[in-house]
């Protein structure tokens, strides 16, 4: 039985023999096209936080999952500038079982498989970025490309991802120069592409039992596998290539801002929050808790160093508290 | 049909026509006894924080709820020995959908509803003490009863409950104490109760992604409805009045002892712990969080004021922070 698993992992590697020559390696091209994409936004976000924090040592694990595959996880702990940056990337693959494709796939396409088996290979790069100062706010951002190879040899493929800001209080300016900037890269490709996927974004960071969103969004697609693999490949470019310009910038404005306690300990209550939506809602992070072999602390890597929960903690009307959370319950539009 | 749900609920609060009027005078009787020891319970543990921790004012907020009943919060904050204790009781009622019907229980048993609805009253008093020393335990309790009426007027009820340990660092006289108290309360009753709701405390509060259990255990139970209503609502009596002699003199007994920064650290590090059960695995928290209409604020009541994620924290072997690791990954007996 182990034998066979083994051929169906080397079948899958390769690929199937029914394609053209050609289609072959372009597929093949694609594959390690996004690996290398992820693998350099891992090292651009990375170099990039290196230079603001020069004092905070990254920590790198390099990983190997038993299943198949493996990544490598950079975190930066109790630095100056960031209190936890975590960026990890993987490449996984092996045999899913029926119910885990379906699940893996938020449309939920039928998938024919073979013995119940589907050949799947799963690649992509996150990260979440916990500021120490209040006025810099948490980035998110994950880019992601999935395969999966039906009984009879085809393949389904499809790339999801985002970014997406949590700022503590709202600053305006950097609000809208973060969306210009996704869509910006967005609208290189199709000017549909922003408004859908910025509303995506506010829907899915919905924290339902608190009626707020975890943050200001962003932008947020799953699922997408046209108009061509090799034009998703390109967008999904775009937007890796847009995390440092959205970002960056923003921390270098603020990360000398003074504080104060009160600005500090609004934060650590966002900070509850952002948990909250992480363990509750987050679709990725609900999966990877549910995978045999999955890396728990690559997983849990997202959750920030500190966070505090009190009971009935309401900001009084007016103040800057109370401004964030007029947006978080009520979405704006920052660009048009 | 605004006035249809008005008259199920009458017809509710009321008991069916069909019963006994000795049989219903009791049935009734035992509910408002339930409701009786449930806020008895709160009052006791409130005022044996408030004798430990005398300068902290406890927040008391009675809700309703807009589908039918209330509740009364209490919630001290950031106190001298208490970094954040709520005792919550709560009674409420009115229609629940099959589907809900079903979630509420854990065997799942079939209930035949009228229309789809099920008439329900829910009540239990609910507590997370999560205290400022490292050397004192969080501890947990939550007794609660229930009844749903069939569509022909039969009534299922059900108690549930249980109380729990979660210490930083393991000390084998107080866990003694604690199951032995314990063990005593469910002994008066059925020298079967004890091992079997130990061992179901265990099996409950397991963090599966971590390995780990959240604390050394106590008791647990769900769905209990037998031998007799009466006999179980004397056996839940014996565990809500063992809450205090189980806890307290734990809490005298160390909430002077003096502590290291390492060790507030490790604290806050298995509350991190204790958050991660409770947002992913809890029934009641993820119950809670999907019904409309519950009270949040006294749901997550059970989050502590502080919490902390490190990333690839491993603490030394043979250390302290070892020694309790070990014990929640391999629950022992405490008491034979």
């Amino acid at each position: 039985e182990e034998e066979e698993d083994g051929e169906e992992e080397a079948r899958f590697m390769a690929p199937p023999v029914s394609g053209l020559p050609e289609l072959r390696r372009r597929r093949r091209e694609l594959r390690s096209r996004m690996e290398l994409l992820i693998m350099e936004t891992q090292a651009e976000v990375c170099r990039a936080l290196a230079e603001l924090d020069p004092g905070a040592a990254f920590a790198v694990d390099t990983w190997e999952r038993k299943e198949g595959g493996g990544g490598i996880s950079c975190v930066l702990q109790d630095g100056e500038v960031f209190e936890k940056a975590g960026v990890n990337v993987s490449v996984v693959f092996g045999l899913l079982s029926e119910e885990a494709a379906r699940q893996m796939r938020s449309r939920g396409k039928s998938l024919r498989a073979k013995d119940g088996k589907l050949p799947f290979c799963a690649m992509g790069v996150s990260s979440v970025i916990h500021p120490k100062n209040p006025h810099v706010p948490t980035m998110h951002f994950n880019y992601r490309y999935f395969e999966i190879e039906e009984a009879d040899g085809t393949k389904q493929w499809w790339f999801g991802g985002g970014t997406d800001l949590t700022p503590t209080y709202l600053n305006e300016e950097d609000a809208v120069h973060f969306h210009k900037t996704l869509k910006e890269a967005c609208d290189k490709h199709d000017l549909k592409l922003y408004p859908k996927f910025k509303k995506w974004c506010d829907d899915y960071f919905y924290i339902e039992h608190r009626g707020e969103r975890r943050g200001i969004g962003g932008i947020f697609f799953d699922d997408m596998d046209s108009p061509s693999k090799e034009e998703v490949f390109q967008f999904v470019k775009s937007c890796a290539k847009a995390v440092v310009p959205c970002y960056i910038p923003i921390v270098k404005k603020h990360c000398r801002d003074s504080f104060t306690p009160e600005e500090k300990l609004w934060q650590q209550l966002r900070r509850g929050r952002y948990v909250e939506f992480n363990l509750v809602y987050d679709r990725g992070t609900k999966f990877g808790l549910l995978t045999p072999g999955s890396r728990i602390e690559s997983i849990l890597m997202s959750l920030p160093l500190t966070a505090r929960w009190e009971y009935m903690h309401t900001p009084p009307k007016s103040s800057k508290e109370a401004e964030i959370l007029e947006v978080l319950r009520n979405p704006k539009d920052w660009v048009h």
